[in-house]
């Protein structure tokens, strides 16, 4: 029995516990806050040696940000963990039920998947957020994080494992992979005796890797190469409104905007305020033949790449469109099926766009920057899934869980 | 491009097409129910090919009788098909909805899940069932078929596709993979750009292959090692009759019985009552040292193969247990997950045994045999899923759908 699947067989004893834990819980995620905040020092000292290894590894200044711990910023990730703390227990709920002509009742309930991995980059706050939504969802966890932050989320890691145990639950609820090697993500992803599910958190080449190779059941969360389309129809300041936002906001997330598409009967007006408003944030525009016709030189020429990538930068593809079927064409070819928004005062128009654009999320007349699982309602979210299985767009606590039919008689046969 | 990412790009092009067809998927399946019913001649002589080969080439006398089509089973296909055409639309229906504060409308409905692969064995049946299935589920379907069923599959399919075309669908709805080589199934299972789900239909080592090499997700169906567990406090009586129930009924099924366990304190009296039922239709026997101490040398005793597999015969694996925790202990270790039932007349014996139990369903003093899409009411089932992501427990209309979120707003941004 290899390492791994040793930490499998924990993981899956450990979970059989958490499953019927209730409350305890809740004390064990306070419990988790309370530590990360008691062990700052402990935390913040392993995380100096990353930062120390990265400098000298030539990580970017960009990356070395997303890696460093603070005072600050572990307060914030305790405060996740309270939050998540305070949400309803989603275990036990029913989800359907009825009464068969025989007199069974039939009730569909929701339970903990099981086990859980989730193999993420570089940032350390991950593994306290990640972990503390598995646990809540009645699921062990186990981890497998990048090497920059080895030491940091190792800290992090057994902090939270002393503090479950401190209540009374298994340590083993939460288990971070230590062997950072490739080795390591090819051994999880083959764990499918013990693991339920696999969660692929950053960047596309991770998440492809993962889903192309992984035996595990995997849930595909995050790229976005989202798509605003600007009917003829618009209103064009609202237009404006929501590619800037989509855009500039915060570009380097899955749900900011990579490509706009406008009609042409709207183009010639509409574009030079779009321009105008994106110009604020020196967003580069990369643009088909008749975007450069109405904007000028300033358009740098759009090629496939353009279209079919995430820029996840002050960046923006622009291009002129036929109609609306044309639009809705384009957005079939190239879209990751994250989140598109038509803008329009057309009730034909709207209706088509929903119809027909086959992403997580669908907007009319709003920002894709919506997309979140906070702003849909379900609190705190492990990520945004592009996959058609299981769970599609924002995964809160409830999409971390499965269900099972209960049924109770009174001697019923077929 | 190959054969099989033609066939793919078909399908997704039909699929398209048919996620806004609304009621014209009924009006397609009447037509293909009609069209099976006309075609019967047509549709057995090719059948006739089949058996004749499949004699040739020396099929048991069962698989014989599997493959084979008469003029009642087309009519029962027929009937079938216009079953599923009598179901709700599962599509676009709104599965929950909310207003968020800035005022935008967030509803999550019922979408197609796009392209659904089907891998299947034997029984030609398959055929128009799960197209049907797919088709009123608003997804097109790319069925891999046996080699023993592939005049039959073809002619079956012929009939489908021309049906569906004539009334204005596109007929790639439906399509069959003509190459029944072990090569088709790999591509298949490789079809990653175009499938959105596969799923197998067969035996356990049809499954697990797919499982084990599909790079498209999968929803693993069917394999079921269902246990009874007879508890101190049960009534033996309905006991003998769940177990009867539950073996014998129709043992070659998924949801049949294959091991029972019984508590110590009962196992003197209940024992040879069961036996004294299941010696009616002469079933086999295989039991540890103490059911052997007292059923005597009737009992063939018991090894690791008959806790760990299905018999689907007139067979039982019997375990005398010391307690309820040891019965769980036993069922966790060898489960598939499928269907497993306590017989107890005692509250918390039942209510331990439901929480702790993880199978797809949990039944308390009534048959596993109830483990069907059609009891469950969910009308027809695809399969009866054993996995813990995106469905579990018998598969309907609803299961063979994805979900997305529609968000209609007047500006908002964020």
């Amino acid at each position: 029995m290899t390492e791994m699947q040793k930490m499998g067989q924990r993981a899956k004893k450990a979970s059989q516990v958490l499953a019927t834990a209730g409350k305890t819980k809740k004390v064990a995620l306070f419990a988790i806050a309370d530590a990360l905040v008691n062990n700052k020092a402990k935390i913040i000292a392993q995380n100096n040696i990353d930062l120390k290894n990265g400098e000298e590894n030539g990580l970017t200044q960009s990356l070395l940000d997303r890696l460093r711990l603070t005072d600050e910023r572990i307060e914030g990730m305790a405060q996740g963990v309270r939050k998540v703390a305070e949400f309803d227990d989603p275990i036990g709920s029913v989800i359907s039920g009825r009464v068969a002509e025989n007199g069974m009742e039939i009730k569909k309930v929701r339970v903990p998947m099981g086990v859980i991995g989730i193999i993420f980059e570089a940032r350390p706050n991950v593994t306290s957020d990640a972990a503390a939504l598995c646990l809540m969802a009645g699921s062990a966890v186990i981890l497998r994080g990048g090497k920059e932050a080895i030491n940091s989320n190792t800290a992090i890691a057994d902090v939270m494992r002393e503090a479950i145990a401190s209540v009374g639950l298994p340590e083993d609820c939460v288990q971070l992979v230590k062997d950072t090697t490739r080795q390591s993500s090819v051994e999880l992803m083959g764990l499918s005796d013990y693991l339920d599910v696999l969660i692929p958190r950053g960047g596309a080449g991770l998440i492809k890797a993962v889903v192309e190779n992984s035996r595990v059941p995997v849930i595909e969360t995050g790229v976005g190469n989202c798509h605003a389309y600007i009917d003829k129809d618009a209103d064009i300041d609202m237009a404006v409104n929501i590619v800037f936002n989509g855009k500039t906001q915060r570009p380097s997330v899955c749900n900011a905007l990579e490509t706009v598409l406008v009609h042409k009967d709207i183009a010639e007006k509409a574009l030079p305020v779009l321009k105008a408003a994106l110009d604020e944030k020196n967003v580069e525009l990369h643009g088909c033949e008749s975007v450069k016709a109405i904007l000028g030189d300033c358009v740098i020429p759009a090629e496939e790449y353009d279209w079919a990538n995430e820029y996840l930068d002050y960046k923006l593809a622009l291009k002129v469109v036929d109609s609306l079927d044309d639009a809705i064409e384009h957005i079939r070819k190239y879209s990751t099926g994250h989140s598109e928004v038509i803008i329009t005062n057309n009730y034909e128009a709207q209706r088509q766009f929903t119809a027909q654009v086959d992403s997580a999320a669908v907007y009319v007349n709003a920002s894709t920057r919506f997309t979140d699982g906070g702003e849909f309602g379900m609190g705190a979210e492990i990520g945004i899934s592009t996959q058609k299985l299981h769970a599609r767009g924002p995964m809160g606590l409830a999409e971390l869980t499965s269900m099972k039919f209960i049924i109770t008689g009174d001697g019923q046969i077929r």
